[in-house]
Protein backbone atom coordinates (compact mmCIF):
# COMPACT_ATOMS: atom_id res chain seq x y z
CA UNK A 1 0.00 0.00 0.00
CA UNK A 2 1.48 2.96 -0.97
CA UNK A 3 1.42 6.00 1.53
CA UNK A 4 0.39 9.02 0.37
CA UNK A 5 2.02 12.88 1.20
CA UNK A 6 -0.30 14.67 1.01
CA UNK A 7 0.44 18.32 -0.44
CA UNK A 8 -2.72 19.61 0.96
CA UNK A 9 -1.56 18.69 4.83
CA UNK A 10 2.13 20.57 3.93
CA UNK A 11 -0.14 23.76 2.55
CA UNK A 12 -2.69 23.99 5.65
CA UNK A 13 0.79 23.94 7.69
CA UNK A 14 2.47 26.41 5.97
CA UNK A 15 -0.35 28.71 5.50
CA UNK A 16 -1.39 28.50 9.29
CA UNK A 17 1.87 30.02 9.55
CA UNK A 18 1.99 32.94 6.50
CA UNK A 19 -1.39 33.48 7.86
CA UNK A 20 -0.13 34.94 11.78
CA UNK A 21 2.70 36.09 9.64
CA UNK A 22 0.60 38.26 7.52
CA UNK A 23 -1.42 39.67 9.96
CA UNK A 24 2.07 40.75 12.36
CA UNK A 25 2.78 42.54 9.25
CA UNK A 26 -0.63 44.23 9.25
CA UNK A 27 -0.45 45.71 13.03
CA UNK A 28 2.81 47.49 11.20
CA UNK A 29 0.29 48.94 8.80
CA UNK A 30 2.10 46.51 6.03
CA UNK A 31 0.20 45.00 3.70
CA UNK A 32 2.11 42.60 1.69
CA UNK A 33 1.68 42.59 -1.80
CA UNK A 34 2.04 40.56 -5.07
CA UNK A 35 1.96 41.88 -8.38
CA UNK A 36 0.83 39.70 -11.30
CA UNK A 37 1.78 40.64 -14.66
CA UNK A 38 -0.14 39.28 -17.27
CA UNK A 39 -0.36 39.74 -21.26
CA UNK A 40 -4.11 38.73 -22.90
CA UNK A 41 -6.04 36.14 -22.06
CA UNK A 42 -4.41 32.96 -21.84
CA UNK A 43 -7.02 30.07 -20.17
CA UNK A 44 -3.36 28.38 -18.98
CA UNK A 45 -2.17 31.96 -17.36
CA UNK A 46 -5.93 32.90 -15.98
CA UNK A 47 -6.33 29.86 -14.35
CA UNK A 48 -2.96 29.93 -12.91
CA UNK A 49 -3.51 33.48 -11.61
CA UNK A 50 -7.18 32.61 -10.35
CA UNK A 51 -5.19 30.05 -8.16
CA UNK A 52 -2.64 32.30 -6.73
CA UNK A 53 -5.00 35.13 -5.96
CA UNK A 54 -7.14 32.53 -4.14
CA UNK A 55 -4.57 31.59 -2.18
CA UNK A 56 -3.44 34.90 -1.72
CA UNK A 57 -6.56 36.01 -0.37
CA UNK A 58 -6.58 33.16 2.35
CA UNK A 59 -3.11 34.15 3.91
CA UNK A 60 -3.68 37.91 3.83
CA UNK A 61 -1.80 38.80 1.03
CA UNK A 62 -2.99 41.53 -1.48
CA UNK A 63 -2.70 41.06 -5.35
CA UNK A 64 -2.60 43.92 -8.06
CA UNK A 65 -3.08 42.42 -11.43
CA UNK A 66 -1.16 44.00 -14.36
CA UNK A 67 -3.24 43.04 -17.54
CA UNK A 68 -1.62 44.35 -20.84
CA UNK A 69 -2.82 43.09 -24.20
CA UNK A 70 -1.16 39.84 -25.59
CA UNK A 71 0.92 42.34 -28.36
CA UNK A 72 2.19 44.71 -25.77
CA UNK A 73 5.55 45.25 -26.55
CA UNK A 74 8.61 44.99 -25.26
CA UNK A 75 8.92 48.14 -23.92
CA UNK A 76 5.47 48.22 -22.85
CA UNK A 77 6.06 45.07 -20.45
CA UNK A 78 9.39 46.73 -19.34
CA UNK A 79 7.48 50.06 -17.93
CA UNK A 80 5.53 47.61 -16.23
CA UNK A 81 7.83 46.31 -14.39
CA UNK A 82 10.08 49.35 -13.68
CA UNK A 83 7.34 50.50 -12.27
CA UNK A 84 6.90 47.54 -10.28
CA UNK A 85 10.60 47.46 -9.02
CA UNK A 86 10.55 51.21 -7.86
CA UNK A 87 6.92 50.54 -5.86
CA UNK A 88 7.49 50.17 -2.39
CA UNK A 89 3.97 49.23 -1.96
CA UNK A 90 4.52 45.84 -4.32
CA UNK A 91 6.86 43.80 -2.68
CA UNK A 92 7.16 40.84 -5.33
CA UNK A 93 6.50 39.83 -8.75
CA UNK A 94 5.23 36.84 -11.07
CA UNK A 95 5.69 37.18 -14.42
CA UNK A 96 3.31 34.88 -16.49
CA UNK A 97 4.99 33.12 -18.69
CA UNK A 98 5.72 31.84 -21.51
CA UNK A 99 5.67 35.46 -23.42
CA UNK A 100 4.99 36.09 -27.05
CA UNK A 101 7.42 35.90 -29.58
CA UNK A 102 7.57 39.46 -29.67
CA UNK A 103 9.29 39.82 -26.21
CA UNK A 104 12.60 38.83 -25.55
CA UNK A 105 12.25 36.50 -22.34
CA UNK A 106 15.54 36.66 -20.96
CA UNK A 107 15.82 40.34 -21.29
CA UNK A 108 12.17 41.21 -19.68
CA UNK A 109 13.29 38.24 -16.77
CA UNK A 110 16.58 40.17 -15.63
CA UNK A 111 15.10 43.49 -15.14
CA UNK A 112 12.88 42.59 -12.53
CA UNK A 113 14.88 43.31 -8.91
CA UNK A 114 16.01 40.12 -7.36
CA UNK A 115 14.72 41.30 -4.41
CA UNK A 116 11.54 41.62 -5.81
CA UNK A 117 11.59 37.89 -8.39
CA UNK A 118 9.35 35.98 -6.43
CA UNK A 119 9.82 32.73 -8.42
CA UNK A 120 13.35 32.50 -9.51
CA UNK A 121 13.44 34.10 -13.01
CA UNK A 122 16.21 36.22 -12.75
CA UNK A 123 20.06 35.31 -13.56
CA UNK A 124 20.66 36.78 -10.07
CA UNK A 125 18.30 34.74 -8.16
CA UNK A 126 19.53 31.49 -10.19
CA UNK A 127 23.28 32.39 -9.47
CA UNK A 128 22.19 32.38 -5.70
CA UNK A 129 20.65 28.48 -6.12
CA UNK A 130 23.49 27.54 -8.09
CA UNK A 131 26.33 28.88 -6.02
CA UNK A 132 23.93 28.42 -2.30
CA UNK A 133 24.18 32.14 -1.39
CA UNK A 134 20.96 34.40 -0.35
CA UNK A 135 20.06 36.17 -3.52
CA UNK A 136 16.19 36.42 -4.74
CA UNK A 137 14.08 33.98 -4.04
CA UNK A 138 14.77 29.97 -5.75
CA UNK A 139 11.86 28.67 -8.28
CA UNK A 140 8.68 27.95 -5.64
CA UNK A 141 8.05 24.08 -7.56
CA UNK A 142 11.51 23.10 -6.33
CA UNK A 143 10.97 24.37 -3.15
CA UNK A 144 7.65 23.32 -2.89
CA UNK A 145 9.26 19.61 -3.31
CA UNK A 146 11.77 20.38 -0.38
CA UNK A 147 9.16 21.69 2.02
CA UNK A 148 7.09 18.46 1.27
CA UNK A 149 10.14 16.72 2.09
CA UNK A 150 10.57 19.08 5.65
CA UNK A 151 6.95 18.61 6.76
CA UNK A 152 6.80 14.32 6.49
CA UNK A 153 10.63 14.32 8.14
CA UNK A 154 12.33 12.95 4.66
CA UNK A 155 15.94 13.88 5.06
CA UNK A 156 17.20 13.66 1.90
CA UNK A 157 21.19 13.13 3.17
CA UNK A 158 23.08 10.51 2.00
CA UNK A 159 19.79 9.61 -0.02
CA UNK A 160 20.82 8.16 -3.92
CA UNK A 161 17.94 10.81 -5.24
CA UNK A 162 17.12 10.76 -9.25
CA UNK A 163 15.61 13.63 -10.72
CA UNK A 164 14.02 13.35 -13.86
CA UNK A 165 14.02 16.51 -15.65
CA UNK A 166 16.92 19.38 -15.76
CA UNK A 167 14.87 22.59 -16.78
CA UNK A 168 15.46 25.76 -14.62
CA UNK A 169 12.35 25.69 -13.08
CA UNK A 170 12.71 22.29 -11.45
CA UNK A 171 15.25 19.89 -12.94
CA UNK A 172 18.95 21.70 -12.11
CA UNK A 173 16.88 23.64 -9.12
CA UNK A 174 15.53 20.62 -7.09
CA UNK A 175 19.21 18.99 -7.94
CA UNK A 176 21.02 21.85 -6.50
CA UNK A 177 18.85 22.04 -2.89
CA UNK A 178 18.99 18.34 -2.92
CA UNK A 179 22.96 18.39 -3.28
CA UNK A 180 23.05 21.12 -0.45
CA UNK A 181 21.33 18.56 2.03
CA UNK A 182 23.89 16.52 1.19
CA UNK A 183 21.58 14.05 -1.16
CA UNK A 184 23.63 12.22 -4.14
CA UNK A 185 21.71 13.53 -6.55
CA UNK A 186 21.77 11.67 -10.83
CA UNK A 187 20.24 13.96 -13.33
CA UNK A 188 17.68 12.21 -15.96
CA UNK A 189 16.37 13.41 -18.91
CA UNK A 190 15.00 12.60 -22.16
CA UNK A 191 18.73 11.90 -23.61
CA UNK A 192 19.00 9.10 -20.46
CA UNK A 193 20.05 5.84 -21.56
CA UNK A 194 17.88 3.80 -19.03
CA UNK A 195 15.99 5.72 -17.11
CA UNK A 196 14.15 2.85 -15.80
CA UNK A 197 17.40 2.17 -14.46
CA UNK A 198 18.24 5.43 -12.61
CA UNK A 199 14.32 5.31 -11.05
CA UNK A 200 14.59 1.68 -9.72
CA UNK A 201 17.70 2.55 -8.20
CA UNK A 202 17.11 5.43 -6.34
CA UNK A 203 15.87 5.98 -2.38
CA UNK A 204 13.97 8.94 -3.59
CA UNK A 205 12.61 10.32 -6.98
CA UNK A 206 11.62 13.84 -8.22
CA UNK A 207 9.88 13.42 -11.75
CA UNK A 208 10.05 16.45 -12.94
CA UNK A 209 9.51 15.07 -16.52
CA UNK A 210 6.14 16.75 -17.73
CA UNK A 211 5.17 13.56 -19.56
CA UNK A 212 1.98 11.87 -18.50
CA UNK A 213 2.29 8.68 -16.40
CA UNK A 214 5.89 7.79 -17.58
CA UNK A 215 7.49 6.37 -14.50
CA UNK A 216 5.22 3.07 -14.73
CA UNK A 217 5.32 0.70 -11.42
CA UNK A 218 8.23 -1.98 -13.10
CA UNK A 219 10.36 1.14 -12.22
CA UNK A 220 9.57 1.17 -9.06
CA UNK A 221 9.96 -0.67 -5.97
CA UNK A 222 8.67 -0.84 -2.08
CA UNK A 223 10.33 1.59 -0.28
CA UNK A 224 10.82 4.19 -2.25
CA UNK A 225 9.80 8.03 -2.10
CA UNK A 226 8.82 9.76 -5.22
CA UNK A 227 7.97 13.37 -5.23
CA UNK A 228 5.74 13.42 -8.47
CA UNK A 229 6.43 17.33 -9.84
CA UNK A 230 4.36 16.56 -13.13
CA UNK A 231 0.70 18.27 -14.08
CA UNK A 232 -0.29 16.67 -16.86
CA UNK A 233 -4.18 15.80 -18.93
CA UNK A 234 -4.04 11.85 -19.62
CA UNK A 235 -6.11 10.58 -22.42
CA UNK A 236 -9.32 10.76 -20.53
CA UNK A 237 -8.73 14.36 -19.58
CA UNK A 238 -7.87 13.97 -16.33
CA UNK A 239 -5.26 15.68 -14.38
CA UNK A 240 -2.12 13.09 -14.16
CA UNK A 241 1.29 13.33 -12.85
CA UNK A 242 4.69 11.83 -14.06
CA UNK A 243 3.54 8.89 -12.01
CA UNK A 244 1.38 5.98 -13.03
CA UNK A 245 -0.33 6.66 -9.44
CA UNK A 246 -2.84 3.83 -10.01
CA UNK A 247 -0.45 1.19 -11.34
CA UNK A 248 1.83 1.34 -8.81
CA UNK A 249 -0.97 1.48 -6.03
CA UNK A 250 0.41 -2.26 -5.17
CA UNK A 251 3.67 -0.81 -4.12
CA UNK A 252 5.16 0.60 -0.54
CA UNK A 253 6.05 3.68 -1.38
CA UNK A 254 5.32 7.08 -0.40
CA UNK A 255 4.05 9.11 -3.34
CA UNK A 256 2.88 12.53 -3.56
CA UNK A 257 -0.68 12.61 -5.51
CA UNK A 258 -1.54 14.33 -8.44
CA UNK A 259 -3.82 16.64 -7.72
CA UNK A 260 -2.78 17.79 -3.92
CA UNK A 261 0.38 17.45 -4.17
CA UNK A 262 3.08 19.43 -5.13
CA UNK A 263 0.90 22.49 -7.44
CA UNK A 264 -0.89 23.01 -4.17
CA UNK A 265 2.38 23.93 -1.65
CA UNK A 266 3.78 25.64 -4.87
CA UNK A 267 1.13 28.46 -4.19
CA UNK A 268 2.23 28.59 -0.83
CA UNK A 269 5.66 28.54 -1.01
CA UNK A 270 5.14 31.43 -3.99
CA UNK A 271 2.89 33.51 -0.95
CA UNK A 272 5.65 32.42 1.44
CA UNK A 273 8.16 34.44 -0.33
CA UNK A 274 5.75 37.75 -0.67
CA UNK A 275 5.30 37.42 3.23
CA UNK A 276 9.47 37.16 3.27
CA UNK A 277 9.82 40.17 1.31
CA UNK A 278 7.39 42.58 2.96
CA UNK A 279 8.88 41.62 6.28
CA UNK A 280 12.44 41.68 5.12
CA UNK A 281 11.47 45.76 4.56
CA UNK A 282 10.77 46.22 8.06
CA UNK B 1 46.71 -1.44 -19.76
CA UNK B 2 45.37 2.27 -19.36
CA UNK B 3 44.86 4.05 -22.13
CA UNK B 4 46.52 8.03 -21.11
CA UNK B 5 44.43 10.77 -22.39
CA UNK B 6 47.29 13.21 -22.42
CA UNK B 7 46.52 16.63 -21.26
CA UNK B 8 50.08 17.94 -23.38
CA UNK B 9 48.67 16.56 -26.42
CA UNK B 10 45.60 18.38 -25.80
CA UNK B 11 47.21 21.94 -24.48
CA UNK B 12 49.32 21.23 -27.87
CA UNK B 13 46.46 21.69 -30.18
CA UNK B 14 44.88 24.51 -28.46
CA UNK B 15 47.91 26.56 -27.99
CA UNK B 16 48.84 26.08 -31.85
CA UNK B 17 45.53 27.35 -32.81
CA UNK B 18 45.80 30.17 -29.91
CA UNK B 19 48.94 31.35 -31.49
CA UNK B 20 47.55 32.05 -34.81
CA UNK B 21 44.67 34.03 -33.34
CA UNK B 22 46.87 36.36 -31.33
CA UNK B 23 49.13 36.61 -34.24
CA UNK B 24 45.93 37.73 -36.00
CA UNK B 25 45.26 40.32 -33.33
CA UNK B 26 48.63 41.48 -32.92
CA UNK B 27 48.13 41.91 -37.11
CA UNK B 28 45.56 44.35 -36.09
CA UNK B 29 47.09 45.95 -33.63
CA UNK B 30 45.88 44.51 -30.87
CA UNK B 31 47.71 42.71 -27.83
CA UNK B 32 45.47 40.18 -26.07
CA UNK B 33 46.50 40.85 -22.32
CA UNK B 34 45.84 39.49 -19.15
CA UNK B 35 45.14 40.76 -15.63
CA UNK B 36 46.62 38.85 -12.82
CA UNK B 37 45.57 40.52 -9.23
CA UNK B 38 47.75 38.82 -6.44
CA UNK B 39 47.81 40.01 -2.61
CA UNK B 40 51.25 39.00 -1.21
CA UNK B 41 53.86 36.06 -1.62
CA UNK B 42 51.84 32.82 -0.91
CA UNK B 43 53.54 30.10 -2.71
CA UNK B 44 51.16 28.63 -4.07
CA UNK B 45 49.50 31.90 -5.89
CA UNK B 46 53.32 32.87 -7.34
CA UNK B 47 53.54 29.40 -8.93
CA UNK B 48 50.32 29.38 -10.29
CA UNK B 49 51.07 33.26 -11.54
CA UNK B 50 54.42 31.65 -12.91
CA UNK B 51 52.53 28.59 -15.04
CA UNK B 52 50.15 31.22 -16.28
CA UNK B 53 52.97 33.57 -17.34
CA UNK B 54 54.69 30.84 -19.00
CA UNK B 55 51.68 29.70 -20.88
CA UNK B 56 50.53 33.35 -21.60
CA UNK B 57 54.43 33.79 -23.53
CA UNK B 58 53.63 30.90 -25.68
CA UNK B 59 50.36 31.85 -26.85
CA UNK B 60 51.58 35.82 -27.26
CA UNK B 61 49.20 37.10 -24.38
CA UNK B 62 50.53 39.67 -22.65
CA UNK B 63 50.15 39.78 -18.34
CA UNK B 64 49.80 42.64 -16.58
CA UNK B 65 50.78 42.32 -13.19
CA UNK B 66 48.65 43.99 -9.81
CA UNK B 67 50.29 43.11 -6.80
CA UNK B 68 49.08 44.33 -3.26
CA UNK B 69 50.80 43.65 -0.11
CA UNK B 70 48.40 40.43 2.01
CA UNK B 71 47.49 43.24 4.47
CA UNK B 72 45.92 45.26 1.39
CA UNK B 73 42.07 46.57 2.74
CA UNK B 74 38.63 45.56 0.86
CA UNK B 75 39.12 49.05 -0.66
CA UNK B 76 42.37 48.88 -2.21
CA UNK B 77 41.56 45.34 -3.65
CA UNK B 78 38.03 46.96 -5.01
CA UNK B 79 39.94 50.18 -6.73
CA UNK B 80 42.31 47.59 -8.20
CA UNK B 81 39.28 46.02 -10.14
CA UNK B 82 37.87 48.66 -10.88
CA UNK B 83 40.95 50.39 -12.38
CA UNK B 84 40.82 46.67 -14.48
CA UNK B 85 37.33 47.03 -15.37
CA UNK B 86 38.08 50.24 -17.07
CA UNK B 87 41.14 49.86 -19.38
CA UNK B 88 40.37 48.84 -22.25
CA UNK B 89 43.59 47.67 -22.77
CA UNK B 90 43.62 45.08 -20.09
CA UNK B 91 40.90 41.74 -21.85
CA UNK B 92 40.62 39.88 -18.90
CA UNK B 93 41.61 38.89 -15.06
CA UNK B 94 42.86 36.54 -12.97
CA UNK B 95 41.87 36.93 -9.47
CA UNK B 96 44.51 34.60 -6.91
CA UNK B 97 42.65 33.48 -3.98
CA UNK B 98 41.71 32.70 -1.60
CA UNK B 99 41.70 36.08 -0.47
CA UNK B 100 43.29 37.13 3.30
CA UNK B 101 40.51 37.32 6.00
CA UNK B 102 39.92 41.05 5.65
CA UNK B 103 38.25 40.84 2.10
CA UNK B 104 34.87 39.67 1.82
CA UNK B 105 35.05 37.00 -1.33
CA UNK B 106 31.71 37.54 -2.72
CA UNK B 107 31.98 41.34 -3.00
CA UNK B 108 35.25 41.46 -4.49
CA UNK B 109 34.50 38.54 -7.10
CA UNK B 110 31.28 39.94 -8.12
CA UNK B 111 32.97 43.96 -8.59
CA UNK B 112 34.59 42.20 -11.76
CA UNK B 113 32.48 42.79 -14.71
CA UNK B 114 31.66 39.53 -16.37
CA UNK B 115 33.64 40.11 -19.71
CA UNK B 116 36.65 40.19 -18.48
CA UNK B 117 36.03 37.27 -15.23
CA UNK B 118 38.44 34.95 -17.04
CA UNK B 119 37.74 31.93 -14.74
CA UNK B 120 33.74 31.71 -14.02
CA UNK B 121 34.02 33.52 -10.59
CA UNK B 122 31.51 35.83 -10.52
CA UNK B 123 27.92 35.12 -10.51
CA UNK B 124 26.87 36.36 -13.62
CA UNK B 125 29.20 33.93 -15.29
CA UNK B 126 28.09 30.54 -13.10
CA UNK B 127 24.01 31.71 -13.77
CA UNK B 128 25.80 31.19 -16.92
CA UNK B 129 27.15 28.08 -16.61
CA UNK B 130 23.70 27.33 -14.73
CA UNK B 131 21.56 28.70 -17.05
CA UNK B 132 22.88 27.75 -20.30
CA UNK B 133 22.96 31.58 -21.46
CA UNK B 134 26.38 32.98 -22.43
CA UNK B 135 27.63 35.63 -20.22
CA UNK B 136 31.55 35.65 -19.31
CA UNK B 137 32.91 32.72 -19.00
CA UNK B 138 32.71 29.72 -17.32
CA UNK B 139 35.27 28.04 -14.43
CA UNK B 140 38.77 26.85 -16.81
CA UNK B 141 39.50 23.57 -15.08
CA UNK B 142 35.79 22.43 -15.70
CA UNK B 143 35.73 24.05 -19.50
CA UNK B 144 39.59 21.67 -19.59
CA UNK B 145 37.96 18.67 -18.72
CA UNK B 146 35.58 19.06 -22.07
CA UNK B 147 38.24 20.16 -24.22
CA UNK B 148 39.70 16.71 -23.25
CA UNK B 149 36.67 14.73 -23.60
CA UNK B 150 36.03 16.66 -27.13
CA UNK B 151 40.12 16.15 -28.43
CA UNK B 152 40.13 12.21 -27.77
CA UNK B 153 36.46 11.94 -29.87
CA UNK B 154 34.91 10.85 -26.49
CA UNK B 155 30.24 12.36 -26.63
CA UNK B 156 29.35 12.05 -23.08
CA UNK B 157 25.76 11.62 -24.50
CA UNK B 158 23.65 8.87 -22.86
CA UNK B 159 26.63 8.27 -20.77
CA UNK B 160 26.41 7.15 -16.96
CA UNK B 161 28.82 9.90 -15.88
CA UNK B 162 30.00 10.48 -12.33
CA UNK B 163 30.76 13.69 -10.97
CA UNK B 164 32.94 13.44 -7.44
CA UNK B 165 32.73 16.82 -5.50
CA UNK B 166 29.94 19.80 -5.86
CA UNK B 167 32.91 22.96 -5.26
CA UNK B 168 31.80 25.86 -7.79
CA UNK B 169 35.52 25.88 -9.32
CA UNK B 170 34.30 22.22 -11.06
CA UNK B 171 31.92 19.98 -9.56
CA UNK B 172 28.51 22.30 -10.30
CA UNK B 173 29.94 23.33 -13.49
CA UNK B 174 30.96 20.22 -15.03
CA UNK B 175 27.75 18.90 -14.13
CA UNK B 176 25.98 21.55 -16.12
CA UNK B 177 28.60 21.59 -19.06
CA UNK B 178 27.96 17.74 -19.07
CA UNK B 179 24.30 17.66 -18.54
CA UNK B 180 24.42 20.41 -21.68
CA UNK B 181 25.94 17.16 -23.63
CA UNK B 182 23.24 15.61 -22.45
CA UNK B 183 25.06 12.92 -20.74
CA UNK B 184 23.00 11.37 -17.37
CA UNK B 185 25.04 13.31 -14.13
CA UNK B 186 25.71 11.87 -10.93
CA UNK B 187 27.21 14.09 -8.23
CA UNK B 188 29.01 12.55 -5.45
CA UNK B 189 30.52 14.21 -2.52
CA UNK B 190 31.62 13.45 1.23
CA UNK B 191 28.47 12.43 2.23
CA UNK B 192 27.71 10.34 -0.28
CA UNK B 193 27.11 6.61 1.07
CA UNK B 194 28.63 4.13 -1.40
CA UNK B 195 30.94 5.77 -3.23
CA UNK B 196 32.60 3.22 -4.64
CA UNK B 197 29.31 1.72 -6.20
CA UNK B 198 28.45 5.74 -7.92
CA UNK B 199 32.30 4.89 -9.28
CA UNK B 200 32.01 1.37 -10.39
CA UNK B 201 28.75 1.80 -12.37
CA UNK B 202 29.73 5.18 -14.42
CA UNK B 203 30.91 5.01 -18.19
CA UNK B 204 32.30 8.16 -17.70
CA UNK B 205 34.02 9.24 -13.67
CA UNK B 206 34.97 13.09 -13.34
CA UNK B 207 37.61 13.02 -10.10
CA UNK B 208 37.43 16.19 -8.29
CA UNK B 209 37.44 15.39 -4.76
CA UNK B 210 40.75 17.12 -3.88
CA UNK B 211 41.58 13.54 -1.88
CA UNK B 212 45.06 12.04 -2.80
CA UNK B 213 44.09 8.18 -4.15
CA UNK B 214 40.70 8.36 -3.27
CA UNK B 215 39.62 6.29 -6.48
CA UNK B 216 41.02 3.05 -5.84
CA UNK B 217 41.59 0.19 -8.47
CA UNK B 218 38.51 -1.76 -6.46
CA UNK B 219 36.08 0.93 -7.00
CA UNK B 220 37.03 0.96 -11.51
CA UNK B 221 36.30 -1.80 -14.12
CA UNK B 222 37.31 -2.21 -17.66
CA UNK B 223 36.55 0.19 -20.49
CA UNK B 224 35.70 3.53 -18.34
CA UNK B 225 37.22 6.76 -19.05
CA UNK B 226 38.49 9.03 -15.75
CA UNK B 227 39.22 12.38 -15.82
CA UNK B 228 41.21 13.28 -12.67
CA UNK B 229 40.93 16.83 -11.81
CA UNK B 230 42.81 16.21 -8.36
CA UNK B 231 45.91 18.06 -7.95
CA UNK B 232 47.46 16.34 -4.59
CA UNK B 233 50.67 16.02 -2.55
CA UNK B 234 51.35 11.72 -1.45
CA UNK B 235 52.92 10.90 1.47
CA UNK B 236 56.58 11.01 -0.53
CA UNK B 237 56.19 14.38 -1.72
CA UNK B 238 54.81 13.89 -5.04
CA UNK B 239 52.20 15.51 -6.99
CA UNK B 240 49.10 13.00 -7.36
CA UNK B 241 45.86 13.03 -8.48
CA UNK B 242 42.72 11.86 -6.97
CA UNK B 243 42.80 8.41 -8.47
CA UNK B 244 45.46 5.67 -7.46
CA UNK B 245 46.72 5.63 -10.87
CA UNK B 246 49.23 2.97 -10.69
CA UNK B 247 47.15 0.20 -9.01
CA UNK B 248 44.70 1.15 -11.58
CA UNK B 249 47.11 0.64 -14.43
CA UNK B 250 46.41 -3.23 -14.90
CA UNK B 251 42.64 -2.22 -16.18
CA UNK B 252 41.51 -1.32 -18.93
CA UNK B 253 40.72 2.49 -18.63
CA UNK B 254 41.38 5.54 -20.27
CA UNK B 255 43.00 7.91 -17.97
CA UNK B 256 44.66 11.50 -17.69
CA UNK B 257 47.68 11.44 -15.68
CA UNK B 258 48.23 14.25 -12.62
CA UNK B 259 50.78 15.90 -13.47
CA UNK B 260 50.62 15.71 -17.47
CA UNK B 261 46.71 15.88 -17.50
CA UNK B 262 43.89 18.64 -16.85
CA UNK B 263 46.25 21.27 -15.13
CA UNK B 264 47.89 21.83 -18.36
CA UNK B 265 45.19 22.36 -20.35
CA UNK B 266 43.43 24.43 -17.77
CA UNK B 267 46.32 26.94 -18.69
CA UNK B 268 45.47 26.81 -21.93
CA UNK B 269 41.35 27.73 -21.38
CA UNK B 270 42.33 30.01 -19.46
CA UNK B 271 44.31 31.66 -22.80
CA UNK B 272 41.93 30.95 -25.25
CA UNK B 273 39.48 32.86 -23.10
CA UNK B 274 41.24 35.84 -22.72
CA UNK B 275 42.24 35.69 -26.93
CA UNK B 276 38.09 35.46 -26.96
CA UNK B 277 37.92 38.57 -24.82
CA UNK B 278 40.17 40.38 -27.28
CA UNK B 279 38.67 39.43 -30.15
CA UNK B 280 34.96 39.91 -28.97
CA UNK B 281 36.66 43.85 -28.73
CA UNK B 282 37.19 43.70 -32.91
Amino acid sequence: MATVLSGKEVTAAINASLSERSAALLADGIRPCLAIVRLGQEPGDIAYERGAMKRAEAVGVAVRQYVLPRTASQEELLAVIREINEDTSVHGALLLRPFPVQIDDRTVRNALRAEKDMDGITDASLAGVFTNTPCGYAPCTAEACMAVLDHYGIDPAGMRTTVIGRSLVIGKPIAMMLLRRNATVTICHTRTKDMAREIRRAELVIAAAGQPKMVTADMLKDGQILIDVGVNVDEEGNLCGDADYEAAGHLDLSITPVPGGVGTVTSSVLMRHVIEAAESLR
